[in-house]
């Protein structure tokens, strides 16, 4: 795993290939719940990730409860330490408050990593903290006392995962179960804390929430991966209509399914190469953690991940979601039947685009990094630049908003350097747009809160996407640029950064003209040209691009989707292979000789 | 129902509110079986409807085979007359011919309609024709010699429905079960016609296949209710964050969420006015063909009416899919959970996308109607004018190309004659444009089905959908403008025509930059501060707009969405009412006890 790293994050992605729930019950137990323990404890805490590794036991990271998800700072647990017995005592204060949604709390944890607002004696808050709490008997697997533990039910995906809630009442658990990296409770009750600054503190625990909206991205390209497989296989043997009556032709030949389908291949694409290389950022800057690493580099890598992460997770996530739906839509009724799994991955998918931060939610993060970097550009004049050069271009900004859209003919269209040009300017413009709309919005005299707010929908919000699409087009035209990529393979993957590009950058074309880097009639349409165009170049490709991506059969598990192509005979054998196809339901009785007599329900007054 | 005909429509709607299944199953007797027997056959054939209406047999629709739905001449299924017997005997070729996906099918109907390619003796082929076959016995609801029927498994909503599939093996029926409205068999077996043209015979049919799109029209619409209601109660309840770290406010005082949803509140009310005004304009067309109306306005009824269906289904499907999407978001985690119920909206209005014709290619039905009236305009220059009057105003066809949008203050947007102007340009453009590019791919040597295909994406694709959302906008302000709309709701009603306009408009601003009707920086900057203006003046009132069309709490069925707007109470009382909601799971004790050691499966060699 330290060798390499990928590993890790193939592994959560292969099991995920087979089953979501599985997955997540895997990695919650193995690398949420264990590496919150380490990252937050001390030597003390160690027993607790050696009995996890060996099944000992099995955990689960209590956050969220049922009025607070986002706004973690108003977390209502509480933990108050009791000196006489050296114990915090958890609490929920009401139902409020108790956890939930927690996964793997729900029928199968046996402890958990419970937040809390920690008390001590007197009754001074010292703020949110994180505790190593026993919520079940291993052997028996019952509650302990004063827990109510349970099952929050039914969701509309992953139900394999055992979503969870917890009330705790004068749940009283040993002083060293705090997790005490950034502060502790000495015997006596006198509260220590190493970070002056709570600021420093956030700052120290970004690369930890970056982590998981990595994951997420990775997450969503597998489900594109799936649904994109099944979408184009099926595609390219289903016949329906044609030139002449008796000849009927694949309807992956019709330029609406193309237009449908094969930019989100494209998306998958360059997604997945997103999603790769931002991960081994991730490992870097974990690296830098665990080496003690305090240089400045080290705190600007933390946080332009972190801006990477909370975009590319919103747009990652929502990718997957429309295009799982277009896939099912793109399928007919076929795509309709849960046997060829398109719901299933649509529903699984569906969390990804709340947990880990809201999307919407999140894009505020993204959008607040671009608009420090031009503000400090303002203020001390120091160069635009971050590690990893996601906002290098911005040092250019003016240059960039001066610029036009000057081509004149779609085959000068065929490259991805096109859009990402037109990128460029877009979150150029988009910056200063909310940057003048932040500032006029408080000079109007609203505070900072509102303010912000005001200015999300069709500033900041797409100021965010528009960078986020930028940062993973730019990454994705250098590698199929790049004399290391494969000459032969070169041309279509090119096409697909291409696609890629124009196709996002389509949904912005308003704002190109409104701002006058596009004018005249030309421009619009040589964009829709262009996509036309190469989604036609790449059809006959696509079978070949999705089998590169697709799993074995057994784990793609979707008739229609089948690597042979029999649609049809793959399709009837799993309906007749179903449960209880042929027999009589167990009501026939009822529906057929007791049914109700029609008007017996009426009063015989 | 003759009296108010909008009685069967609210029926079909109030079950749909309760569940999808049971509507469905109904509908699907009731009115598609029964219907099509009284439309397709005669006399000899009322003996089938009452015993239908006497709940004595249940009925299905078979039309769609594994491998045709939208290509319904493709239909393989075969009915070979012997006139030995005077029986016709029906056949399945193979399995890709057999029927598939007919809803009550799969375990619960005893007779079927089934569409079949008629053959008389000689071996001439007469056709698609219906059938009547009885396909289990009602008494024991086993199969019928030769009947191969089951039900086709899980789909992605509406598992309440049984939909099935048969494959016939020379099954017998009598020669009197063919619904000989547009063909009829002698017993010698000689086929006779009163319709000398197909397209003659295949017009008299139009009415009857828009029913279901206008009746999906209106299921549509109950989804969006249901899914607004749901998300704007708990937005009006649910607090995070503020301004300060001790006050929460409601997230609906957030301008993201009241951009996230209200305009969709507003595509509600404007498609429920849509839905039942082109109902009642459905009823107009089928008392004509009661009254065997014979007249050019009845026949451009019928085509305009197929036109309005055609692409108002697909409008309002998927309006309803992405809303119940944007729902299930907007709540969160707990949209997520599925007890909540925006899951199940979500999936059981899946299926609109997909029945009754694919949205896509319904689309090309509304655009062909459109090119048609253009391309008779040039050819005999008549006025363009139809029954509805809802393509009258292409007559102006050249002056509104010449219009430009020349509003230059925001306050001046507030109402929905400025979107609706935009539309009637659109409309107007794009018809243009895809009949020049129609016509430059059959220059180009393209025959006409290659041409068709060719001009779909971003032409006849967008054209459709325009026209269609021009047409709801200038329903609903010509309701909320008009002296009989009460004086005191005008001013509410009329933002939601208004924030439905404009928010359906900027969907299409590159087109309006492209064309030339927007020009400069202000345009489009307007369009969207009218928008964001709309959703804040329209916010106070969502509350009690959702509270109109909600349905009652036990309808409704949805925890954080009840009336009280007791959100956590409700959602923590289902909950813990769940089933096995604190008990341990059946497999605690291979989870605690007996749990695999690991290593235990390397080999021992």
């Amino acid at each position: 795993m330290m060798k390499n790293p990928l590993k890790i994050f193939m592994l959560i992605n292969c099991l995920g290939m087979y089953d979501w729930s599985l997955s997540a019950k895997y990695f919650l137990n193995s690398y949420v719940f264990a590496s919150t323990i380490l990252n937050s404890g001390s030597q003390r805490h160690i027993h607790f990730i050696q009995k996890t590794l060996n099944m000992e036991i099995f955990g689960c990271f209590a956050l969220t409860e049922v009025s607070h998800g986002s706004n973690t700072k108003a977390i209502r647990t509480t933990a108050q330490y009791d000196p006489t017995t050296q114990e915090f005592i958890i609490n929920s204060p009401d139902f409020e408050a108790s956890k939930f949604w927690i996964g793997n709390m729900g029928k199968s944890a046996t402890h958990a990593v419970v937040y809390a607002q920690l008390y001590t004696p007197g009754g001074q808050c010292r703020g949110l903290h994180s505790f190593v709490v026993q919520i079940r008997d291993p052997k028996t697997l019952l509650p302990m006392p004063g827990i109510m533990v349970g099952d929050i039910g039914k969701k509309l995906g992953q139900n394999g995962l055992d979503n969870g809630f917890t009330m705790f009442h004068n749940v009283r658990i040993p002083r060293e179960n705090l997790l005490n990296r950034t502060g502790d409770v000495t015997p006596e009750g006198v509260y220590n804390t190493s970070f002056k600054d709570v600021r420093q503190r956030f700052g120290a625990s970004l690369g930890s929430l970056s982590t998981g909206r990595v994951c997420i991205i990775g997450m969503s390209v597998v489900n594109l991966k799936l649904a994109l497989s099944i979408a184009i296989r099926f595609s390219a043997t289903r016949r329906q209509f044609g030139p002449s009556d008796d000849e009927e032709i694949p309807v992956l030949e019709y330029q609406m399914q193309q237009w449908r389908l094969i930019p989100y291949l494209a998306a998958t694409y360059a997604l997945d190469h997103f999603s790769k290389t931002l991960f081994m950022d991730l490992v870097e800057l974990q690296r830098g953690l665990l080496q003690d690493d305090k240089s400045i580099r080290q705190a600007e890598l933390g946080r332009e991940i972190h801006a990477l992460a909370s975009a590319g997770k919103p747009l990652a996530s929502w990718t997957a979601q429309q295009g799982a739906q277009e896939c099912r839509e793109a399928c007919g009724g076929h795509g309709y039947l849960a046997m060829n799994r398109l719901g299933d991955i649509r529903n699984d998918n569906d969390p990804n685009c709340t947990y880990e931060g809201d999307n919407n939610v999140l894009l505020q993060q993204t959008s607040n990094y671009l608009l420090n970097c031009i503000t400090d550009r303002h203020q001390d004049k120091t160069r635009i630049e971050s590690p990893l050069e996601s906002v290098n271009f911005l040092e250019d900004f003016k240059d960039i908003l001066g610029q036009k859209f000057k081509i004149s003919r779609v085959e000068d269209c065929m490259d991805s350097s096109v859009p990402l040009a037109a990128y460029k300017w877009l979150v150029c413009y988009l910056l200063q747009e909310s940057y003048q709309k932040l500032n006029q919005e408080r000079k109007s005299g609203s505070d900072d809160f509102e303010a912000r707010n005001n200015c999300q929908a069709y500033y900041c919000h797409s100021l965010a996407l528009v960078f986020i699409e930028h940062t993973v087009l730019q990454r994705y035209h250098e590698y199929t640029h790049h004399s290391s990529t494969p000459a032969p393979l070169q041309p279509v993957l090119q096409r697909l950064s291409a696609l890629y590009g124009f196709w996002s950058l389509s949904r912005h074309m308003a704002v190109l003209y409104q701002g006058g880097y596009f004018s005249g009639e030309q421009a619009g349409k040589m964009i829709k040209d262009a996509i036309l165009d190469l989604c036609a170049k790449l059809k006959d490709d696509a079978v070949a691009l999705v089998d590169v991506i697709a799993p074995p059969d057994f784990i793609l598990n979707s008739p229609i989707g089948r690597a042979d192509g029999e649609l049809y005979k793959n399709l009837w054998t799993t309906v007749l292979q179903g449960s209880k196809v042929l027999e009589r339901a167990s009501w026939w009785m009822e529906f057929s000789t007791y049914k109700p007599i029609i008007g017996s329900l009426k009063s015989k007054l």
